[in-house]
C-alpha cells in the first residue's frame, strides 16, 4: 500500500542523476504510443509503432498529442528527449512514479506531473497512477504507468468535434486532460462520501468494533488523496502567475477554474477529515456507553443476589443453636425479607438513573 | 446530507468544459424571472414570463435587479449569458451548486457566489442554499435554486423608499443583499449558540449517552457553516484591494462593514467549535466517573458480602467434625463476625473516599 | 452566557444598514454623560445634562474627553453623529455591543472598538464590556454599555495633573485610557491564574468529578478572554504603522508599549490554554488510576474468595457418599488449604504489584 | 510558580505611565553596582558603591560594562535613565520583570530584554531571572533581579583577555554574554532530557500513577521554557535585519550564530514537547493494558467458579426427594463434571488468548 | 538517544565564541584525511597523512574533494581554516555535532550543514552524523563524526567517469554528495514505511500491548527525522534565491531537484506521522473493545449463575417448616426453574446483541 507513496530508491543509488531507471511498480504490458493530431478541420488518430512512426505523423500546423503508456522502454525515454530537448533530470522525473505534483517551465515546453485518481468500487480503494505532460508549441506529451486511463470522454470530444477544442492550441488540450483528472477526484469523493455517511449511519445506529477499521481505512484513502491533491494548489497558482508564452491569455480563465475546483477538491478533503475525528469521537463514546451498559446491568445482578446470597447461606449453617431455623414462620419471614430487600435496591437503581 | 458539499460530477464527465448542465439536486418548480427596476423617483417590480420581457423592461438610468429562481432553464441561461457577456464558465458556476464562494472579476461585470444560511427550527439543521450574483454597471442579476429566500425585506426597503439605497447605484444593492445574507448568519449563529448552551446545560447536570449524537450533530452543522463562509473573507478582502469601477468610493466602507461582519462570524464559528471540543471533555469524563460510580459500588457490594457468604458456607459443610457447630455461642459469634467485618469494611470504603 | 459573544440579529434585519438599533442586552439605567476639559494648567469636570450641553462647554485649546454611558438613546448618537462627521455605519458598530475589536482611520477622526474586562470575583466570572472610542484633533468620546467602569484612576490623574497627561494631547488621553483597559487584562490573568493554581494543586491532590466542570469553566472564560484581545495585536500593529496625523510622534512609543502588553496578555492566556490542557490530561489519568485501584481491590476479593466459597460448597453437598465427611480432619483440612490458597494468591498478587 | 509568568499589576494602576515600580518579586538583598571597564590593554573592575562613583570611573576609549543588580532602588533607576537618555517606558520595561523578551532601538541606544535561565537540581525546576541590556556606544549596562548569575566565565575572559573580547567593542560584549545565557538554555534542555530520558525509561518499563505527575510536571517546564524563548527568535531577527549603527559588521555573523543557536534550542523544546505527548499515550495505553489484565483474571475466576459454586449449591438443598444424592458414584460424578467445566473453560480462554 | 539532539555544552561555557571544542560523542578512531582530485581526463585517489600533504595535491584546474573523518583535531581543523579563511564561528558550527542543518553563505566560499542518515536494520534504528560541507571555486571539503559513510558510489562514480560528473565542476560535486546523502533519507524512509506496514497489519488483526511501544518507536525516530530534514528545505531554497557565484546557472536544476526530494520527504514524514496517529487510534479502540468483550462474558457468566446459586441457597436453608421440600416434584420443579431462566436470560442477551 505504502508502495504508492515511494518507490524502491535502492536501485538508483549507483547511478548518476539522470539516468533513467523506472522506480514504480513494473508494468506488465508493453510501452505503446498513441498519437491524435487535430486542428479546426480535420482529425486522426494513430496507434504508432514506433516513436519515429509517431513523430513522422506530427503536422506542423495542428494540435499533437502523444500518449505513451508504460514506463519501461527507457531507451524510447532518452530519444524523445534529445527530440524535444527535455531536460535529463525532467526524464528521470517521469520515470520516478512516486513524485510529488509538481510543475516545471522550461524555455521551450513546461512540464507538469499529477495524480490521475480513481476509486475502485470492489477493492474500496483509491487506484492512484502517476501522469506526466510536457506541453509544447503545438504539442502536448502524457506519461502514463499502466494501460487504461479517464481520458477516453476527451478522445471523442476530439474526434467528434465537440466543443471548442478543436478550434484551440495545445494549452486548451493540457487543460482539457487536466480538467478530466480533476473531474475524476471529485468522483472519488462522492465515493468516498457515501462511505462516510454510510460509516455515519452505523456508527450512529449500531457502533460495532469492525468500524473503527472502517475509520482507519477511510482516513488513510483521504490521507493518500490529500498528499496527491495538496501541491497542485500552488502548481496552478505558480502558472496562473507566471503567465507562461505557451499558455494563450484566454486560456487563462480555464485554468484559474481549475484552481476553483482543485481548492474545493482540498477544502472537501478537510471536510471529511474533519467528519472523521467527529465520529471517531461518536464511536469511542459509545463504545464506553455500551461499557457502561453492561457494567450497570453486571452491578445491579450482583447488588441485588450477592446480600441476599448470603442471607441464604446464613440459614443454610448447621449449628445446633439457630432459633430462627425452627420458628414456623422464619422460611416465610426470610422469602419476605428477600423480596423487600430487591426490590429497595431496584428503586435505589431506579432513582439513580441505572435502570 | 454530505449532497450539499457536493454535486453528481459523472453527468459532467463526458461533456467539453462550459457546456451547461444542472449539477444540484433537481428542483420542483419552474425557473420564475422577477425585475425589480428602481431610481430616486420611481420603482416598478415585474413577475416577468420570459427573459426576453424581462430584458424590455430595464431602463438605462435606473437600477435594476433581476433575480432568476431554478436553475433547470439552462437555454435561457445561455441567451442570457450571451445577451450580458458572461463567460462560459461563469454560466457553469452558477449551475454548478456545489460551488465554493468565490469573487470574479470581468471587464464589463462582477460575478460572486455566496451560500445562502437558513436554521431550520424544525429539523434543527442548516438549510445551504448557493445564491450567485452578476453585478453591471446599472444592474444586478442574482441566482437562486429554489423559490423563498430571505431578501424579502430588502424589497420592501426599495419599494418603500426606505434608507438610501434608491439614491445609490446596483453596487450598493449587491451589498444590501449581500449584507441581509450575512445578517441571516448571524441568526443561524445564534440558533446553533442556543443549542449549545442547552447542550451544556445538560452535560453538566445530567449527561445522557444521547448527548453525544447532539454533539456531533453540532459539529457537523458547524463544519458546513464554516466551509461556507471561511472563503468569503478572502473574497471581500479581494474586493477591497481591487478597487473595481463598479464599485463606487462610498461603497467601500459598506464593504469593509462586510468584511468585519465575515470575521466575526468566523470567529464565532471557530469559538463554537473550541466549546463544542470542551463539551466532549465534559462529557467524556462525567462518563467516566459514572462508570466508577457503578464499579464502586460492585466492589463493595462484592467486598462486604462475598466474604461473609464464604464464612456461612464454611459452617454450611457437614462434616462429622466440627466443634464450632455444637457450642451454643458459635451462631451470635458468627453472626457478630460478620457485622464486625461488614462495619470494618464500611470504614475503609469511607476513609478511601469511595462512599 | 453567549450571548456575551453576540446580539440579537433578528431586530435589524429588516432594517436599512446603518439605522441605529441598540443591540446588546438593554440597560436600565439612562444615557448618562460626563465631560472633563483639561489643559496645562486647568482642568473641568461636567456631568452634563443634555449632548448640545456638553458640546458647549468643550474648548477649543483644550482636550476634551467625553464619556457616554448607555446607548439606549440613538437619537442622541444621530446627533452626536452629524455634528462630528461620523459614519453612519460607524454609529452602528458602536451600538453593536457585539462588535469584535477593529480601529478604523477616517479623514478627521479614529475609531476604535475594544472590550473592558473585570473578573468578578463573586461570581468567578469575567464581566466583558465595549467600549469604542473616536479620537479627534482635541477631543475622545468614549461610548460604555454601562455605568461604572476602570477608568476612576485616570480621572484623578488628571484632576491632580499627576504624570505628563495634562501637557499632553488627545492622542495620548486614548492612550492612558487603552492603557488602563490592558492593565484589567492582567489583573484578570492574574486572578484566572490563581483559579488554575488552585485547580492544580487540587488536581494533583485529590482529583474529584467536580474538577472537570471547574476546568471547562476556566477553559471557557480563556475562550471569551481571547476572543477580546486577539485582534487587538493586529489593531494596534495597524496604527504603528499607518501613522495618523492625529497621533503624534512621541506617542508612537506609548502605543508600541501598548502592543508589548497585548502580546504578553495573549501570550500569557495560550500559557494558561495549554496548562488546563495538560491539567485534563493529569485529571483523566488520575481518575484512571482510581478506577484501576477500585478494580484491583474487587478483583483481589473476587479471586481468593470465590474458590474458597466453592470449596465449602463441596462439602455442603448432601451426597450420601462422601468419605471426606467423615473423616476427623477433614475440616482442618478444608480450612487449611482455604488459608494456604488465601495467602497463595495474596503472594502471587504482591508480585504482580497488585497489592 | 504562575507567578514567574505575570507581576501583580494591581499596585500599577492608579499610576501614570512611565511611573517607576518594581513589579517582580521583592529582593531581599540591596541594589548592587558592579563596573567593568576595558579597553586592548588594561581592564579594571570596580565594586561602585554609588551610580555617580560608578559613571565617573568610565573612560571614554573604552569599554564599560555596567551591571546592577537588585531593582528596588527606583530613584537609583531615574537617575540613570535620565544620564544615558532612557525612555521612561524603557526605565518600566526593566522593572517590570513578567516583559516578555523584546529588543527596542532606540536614537543612541539599544534595549534588549531576556530571560537567564538556570536549571535548579535540587528543586528540579527552571529558576527564571530577567535581564535587561542597554547597548550604548561604548558601554552596555545590564540589570538583574537577584544576586548571582551565569556571567563569571566571561568576567574571568574579560580580566585575562582570553579570546578576541578585549580588541571588540560593546556589541561584542553584548553578544558575548547574550552567547553565556543561551548556552545555559542548552545546558537546562540537557538536565530537562535527561528527566524525559528517565520519564521514558520507567514509563516503558514500569508504569506508575506518579508518572502522570512526572510528566506534568515537566510538560510544565517545557511551556516556560518555551514562553521565554519563543520571542527571542524574531527579536535577533530584527537585529540583524536592521543593521543598526551600534553594531559593527563583523559583529553580524555572531548574531547570526546566536540566532542558529536560539532556534536549535526552540527546535529542542519543540521536539520534547513531541516526545512528552508520545509519552502520555504510551503511558495512558499501558494503564488501559493493566486494567485489561486485571479484568482477565477477574473474569477467569468468575467464569470458572460461579457455575461450578452453583453446581454445588444445587446438591446442597435439602429436598427429600433428590436421587442423585443417594447413588453411590454421584459425589465422584460431581467432582468429574467439575474438572472436566473447569479444563474446558480453560482451554476456551487459552483459544480467546486470554490466558 | 537525545544525546542525538544535542551536545553537552557544559565544557563549552568558559570558552570564548570561536574556540574550537569537539562537542559530539568522542570517536575512537583517528582524524583521517582523503583527498580525490579530478577533472575531464584524469582521477587522483590519495590518502594522505597529513593537512598539509593533502593541500600539496590540489591542482589549480581540477575538483578537489578533501574528505575529513573524525573531529577531535582541532588543530588540524583552524590550520585547515586560517589557509581557507573559514570563520572561527564556521569551525565551531563543524565540530558542535548537533547543529541545525543550515547554509551560509561567505565571500569565498559556502558552507552547509546536514545530517546524513541511515537506518540500522539490527537496532532498527536511525543512525544520523553529521556532514558538513565547505564549497569553494575548485574544492569541496567534507567533515564527518565517524568512519564509514554512504558516498562509496560516488567515489566509484568519479574514479570511472561515470555520468557527467567528471566534466562539472566542484559545485555538481556538491549537489551529487547531497543527492546519495538524501537519497538515503528514503532508503530510511522505506525502511521505516516497512515498519509501519507491519506494525497495521499487527494492529489490525491480533492488537497486543507491545504494539504501544512499538508505535512510540517509531513515532520516536520519525521526530528525529524531521528534525534533520525540515531545516534543509529552506536552505536549498536559500540556495535557489540567492543565486552563488560558485554555483553554475545549470546546476540550478539540479538543486531544484534536491528541493523537489526534500519536499518529498518531508510529505512522507507528516504522512507517516498522520498514519501513525491513525493507528494508534484503531489501537486504542481495539484495546477497549477487548476490556469489553471480557466484561460481556463476565457479566453473562454473573448475570445467569449468581441468581440460580441464590435460588439453590434458599433451598439449601435449614428452616424446619419448608413445604416445598418435601413435595416430590421439588426438585425437578427447581431444576426447571433455573434452566428456563437460564434460557430467558440467553435469549435476552442475544437480544441485546450481548453474544
Amino acid at each position: 500500500m505504502l508502495k504508492k507513496l515511494m518507490n524502491s530508491y535502492a536501485k538508483r543509488l549507483a547511478l548518476p542523476p539522470g539516468t533513467l531507471v523506472h522506480l514504480g511498480e513494473p508494468s506488465l504490458s508493453d510501452t505503446l504510443l498513441s498519437l491524435i493530431v487535430y486542428d479546426k478541420d480535420t482529425c486522426a488518430k494513430y496507434d504508432a509503432t514506433t516513436l519515429e512512426d509517431a513523430l513522422g505523423k506530427m503536422l506542423p500546423d495542428a494540435v499533437s498529442w502523444l500518449n505513451i503508456t508504460g514506463l519501461q522502454d527507457t531507451a524510447l525515454l532518452e530519444r524523445l528527449g534529445s527530440r524535444f530537448a527535455i531536460h535529463p533530470l525532467t526524464l528521470e522525473d517521469i520515470l520516478n512514479t512516486g513524485q510529488r505534483p509538481k510543475t516545471e517551465v522550461f524555455d521551450g515546453h513546461l512540464f507538469s506531473v499529477l495524480k490521475m485518481i480513481r476509486y475502485d468500487e470492489t477493492t474500496r480503494s483509491l487506484d492512484i497512477e502517476q501522469v506526466s505532460f510536457i506541453l509544447g508549441k503545438d504539442y502536448v506529451i502524457t506519461f502514463q504507468e499502466r494501460p487504461g486511463d479517464v481520458m477516453d470522454a476527451l478522445r471523442d470530444r476530439i474526434a467528434q468535434g465537440k466543443g471548442s477544442i478543436r478550434r484551440r492550441g495545445a494549452d486548451y488540450l493540457l487543460y482539457s486532460i487536466i480538467d478530466l483528472i480533476i473531474d475524476h477526484y471529485f468522483i472519488s469523493m462522492e465515493s468516498i462520501g457515501d462511505d462516510i455517511e454510510e460509516l455515519e449511519a452505523q456508527v450512529l445506529d449500531e457502533p460495532s468494533p469492525a468500524l473503527a477499521k472502517e475509520l482507519h481505512r477511510i482516513k488513510r484513502e483521504l490521507l493518500f488523496l490529500r498528499k496527491a491533491i495538496w501541491p497542485m494548489r500552488e502548481q496552478i497558482a505558480l502558472l496562473l502567475r507566471e503567465e507562461h508564452p505557451l499558455i494563450a491569455t484566454d486560456t487563462m480563465p480555464y485554468l484559474r477554474d481549475l484552481q476553483d475546483h482543485t481548492v474545493q477538491v482540498i477544502d472537501t478533503v478537510e471536510t471529511f477529515r474533519d467528519m472523521l475525528g467527529g465520529l471517531l469521537d461518536v464511536y469511542l463514546s459509545s463504545i464506553s456507553n455500551r461499557m457502561n451498559d453492561v457494567m450497570r446491568i453486571l452491578t445491579i445482578i450482583a447488588t441485588i443476589f450477592i446480600p441476599l446470597t448470603f442471607l441464604a447461606g446464613i440459614y443454610g449453617m448447621n449449628f445446633d443453636v439457630m432459633p430462627e431455623l425452627h420458628h414456623p414462620l422464619g422460611y416465610p419471614a426470610v422469602l419476605g425479607v428477600c423480596a423487600v430487600t430487591a426490590v429497595a435496591m431496584i428503586a435505589f437503581f431506579k432513582r439513580k438513573g441505572w435502570l
